[in-house]
């Protein structure tokens, strides 16, 4: 994939994690870029979130490096912050630029020292390989317990030119709406201010990593980054401006997404489409309840058309509906109108939910507009398997 | 086991769940009894607790029977209510008691009409078995995917006499705390009014039913009943009340107890002690968070002491907290200290984690008095099983 102007990449083995599989990932704007950041919700913050977002008060924004790593989380240490600093001091160093320009993210077990010297010693070999071919390594050298790498891109042409925004991210479990055990790095040449970037991301992160689940469980270390460089030399203009952030959305949307297909243990992706609530706000509630269900996961694991569970799990959810105006559709047939048992092929619809991927329709009747995408993963022996053995 | 005084049993096969296992029970006072009920947080109620409360609020809280079938939830069907309310009109016949006095539970599949042919066809030959031995008989009749019946009981003896509880639940999956797909039905021969019996259950529950999970799901069907016919002839005096209460909420607290340990595909039984919270309620909620997450259930089935996934947990519960301040105990073993690795035997503690039980222990330093305990079990492969085939 060719990443947006101006940027490279690098990764390596630094001996952070125990196979010999590259753990640490250098990623370099050449000038100095436009920044925004998401954090996770979790009240306990891993070291390099909180060091890295006081970074990016103290520039306002801006940045020119993110240094990544796999396999040590530098969470619920006595010296994580000390490390975190230590290791944007030594990037910045080696890359001639200022420390408060560096962002950091890891991910990896929690409550284990992670040895900074292992990243300094690794630093000058990162450093020589940048380039912009090293975006599909760097997007490898960030996975934990996932099976694929995830990328992404998308390009947009406007009156000036063409902006492209590439991201990459990694997250397999641990996932859960409102962010999760995921990191995503995005990237763009178009030329923005750091006080657009920042809703821009916000936005993205609202209807793509805040809309997935695998476990339900959100952790310390949840980060996704914007960068945004200028290097096409294009500034969109305000009616553009959309243009741009749908483009985001969609690569974050993709990212998302393949995440839950390559959560731990998943075999099968669903699509939960609620519509006919009373807000966007009050079907995304909805949707994550259904998403979060492992009785509905379970089921789909099952090809189960259970739907009985699903308004089960939806009751569970705080939000006030129906329950008697509610349709069901597995795969487009309807399985449940007003609430009770429609006449459908149970074999057609066990079959359909065999497939790889599935989509479910929660529709409340009546004259609500909101409406909310979610996805999920089907939750199998498999998962059991990878979490009562991995070290998170 | 020898129920209170005064109360009256009987099972039968009604031919409600395709398995030829009793399905049907019936519980009986001899006298008018005062009643309490606590019903499913879900939004979406099935017939027999909807129906159930109206009757409770006709009769101001006198009841004479419980009809309970376990194979139909009789939820989410056109005809629900119908079939609930001629449940009761033919087992208040076959009685001759009032129909607003006999209180219904269901649990099994959601959204398949329930026939009431079959429960009105069995009721004669329920009738005519009545005896305080089918006590037993009854509690096994209201299983689904449980492993074992669940009974307990409670003597206490009072300055009048002596008073005697008893009670039988079921539940294995779909349990999470603010009720789950669980039924409980206590008993007492106590002399107690129906406006004194509310407070007494909602109290138990609260430290006992609401303090389990299995997976986090809560049911349409969830119901708890309280009956005191003060078959005992023992009035406690306002003095002696506090012992009833405890012995209630001893009571109760066995019965939860025991639907962790018959989790589904459940190997062990972890019980999780929060002190040094700001009160008991955020206690709770951080005891709770801990006992739901995927991440720690599936350590524990790992035998894996993996502390920061239970700091991470608690980071989600959306409780306040100084994670510098938390101390972590796994079987008395302290394995963080104020947030940080503290210096243990990783071995040891695994070791004691394979065994059937377990105590995690969670305090927070300073000046907190809040304090909660909370039962979970491990989350196995065989849950998964369980759940991929079985139709609730």
């Amino acid at each position: 994939m060719t990443p947006p102007l101006g940027f490279r990449f690098a990764a390596t083995y630094a001996g952070i994690r125990k196979t010999a599989q590259d753990d640490l990932a250098l990623m370099v704007s050449e000038r100095p870029a436009a920044a925004a950041a998401v954090f996770t919700s979790n009240l306990v913050k891993a070291a390099p979130l909180t060091v890295s977002a006081s970074y990016l008060a103290q520039s306002k924004g801006v940045a020119r490096a993110i240094v990544a790593n796999a396999g040590n989380a530098n969470c619920a240490t006595p010296n994580g912050v000390r490390v975190a600093r230590a290791t944007a001091r030594a990037a910045a160093a080696a890359l001639g630029v200022r420390e408060r320009e560096v962002l950091l993210a890891s991910t990896g077990v929690i409550g284990v020292p992670l040895d900074e010297r292992r990243i300094v010693d690794a630093l000058p070999k990162l450093v020589a390989a940048l380039a912009p071919e090293g975006f599909d390594a760097a997007a490898r050298a960030i996975l934990t317990t996932d099976t694929i790498p995830k990328t992404a891109s998308a390009e947009v042409r406007l009156q000036g030119g063409t902006v492209r925004i590439a991201g990459m991210a990694k997250g397999a479990g641990m996932i859960h709406p409102l962010m999760a055990t995921m990191l995503s790095f995005l990237f763009t040449d178009a030329d923005l201010r750091p006080a657009e970037l920042k809703p821009m991301l916000a936005a993205a992160v609202e209807r793509s990593f805040n809309r997935i689940s695998v476990d339900g469980d959100t952790s310390t270390n949840d980060t996704v980054y914007l960068i945004a460089n200028g290097a096409s030399g294009v500034r969109p203009l305000s009616k553009e401006r959309a243009r741009v952030e749908e483009a985001l959305l969609q690569v974050a949307e993709q990212l998302a997404v393949a995440i839950v297909r390559d959560g731990e243990g998943a075999r099968k992706l669903l699509t939960i489409a609620v519509e006919g609530a009373s807000s966007d706000r009050a079907a995304a509630t909805l949707a994550r309840a259904i998403a979060n269900s492992p009785l509905v996961k379970t089921a789909l694991a099952g090809a189960d058309p259970n739907w009985g569970r699903i308004l089960s799990a939806a009751g569970n959810s705080g939000v006030a509906f129906d329950p008697a105006k509610v349709d069901l559709d597995w795969n487009g047939v309807r399985v449940c109108r007003r609430g009770t048992a429609a006449d459908f092929s149970e074999d057609e619809v066990k079959r359909s939910l065999e497939e790889r991927e599935s989509v479910l329709r929660f529709a409340i009747r009546g004259k609500g507009k909101g409406r909310a995408r979610f996805w999920t993963c089907d939750l199998t022996e498999e998962y059991i398997r990878i979490n009562a053995s991995y070290r998170t």
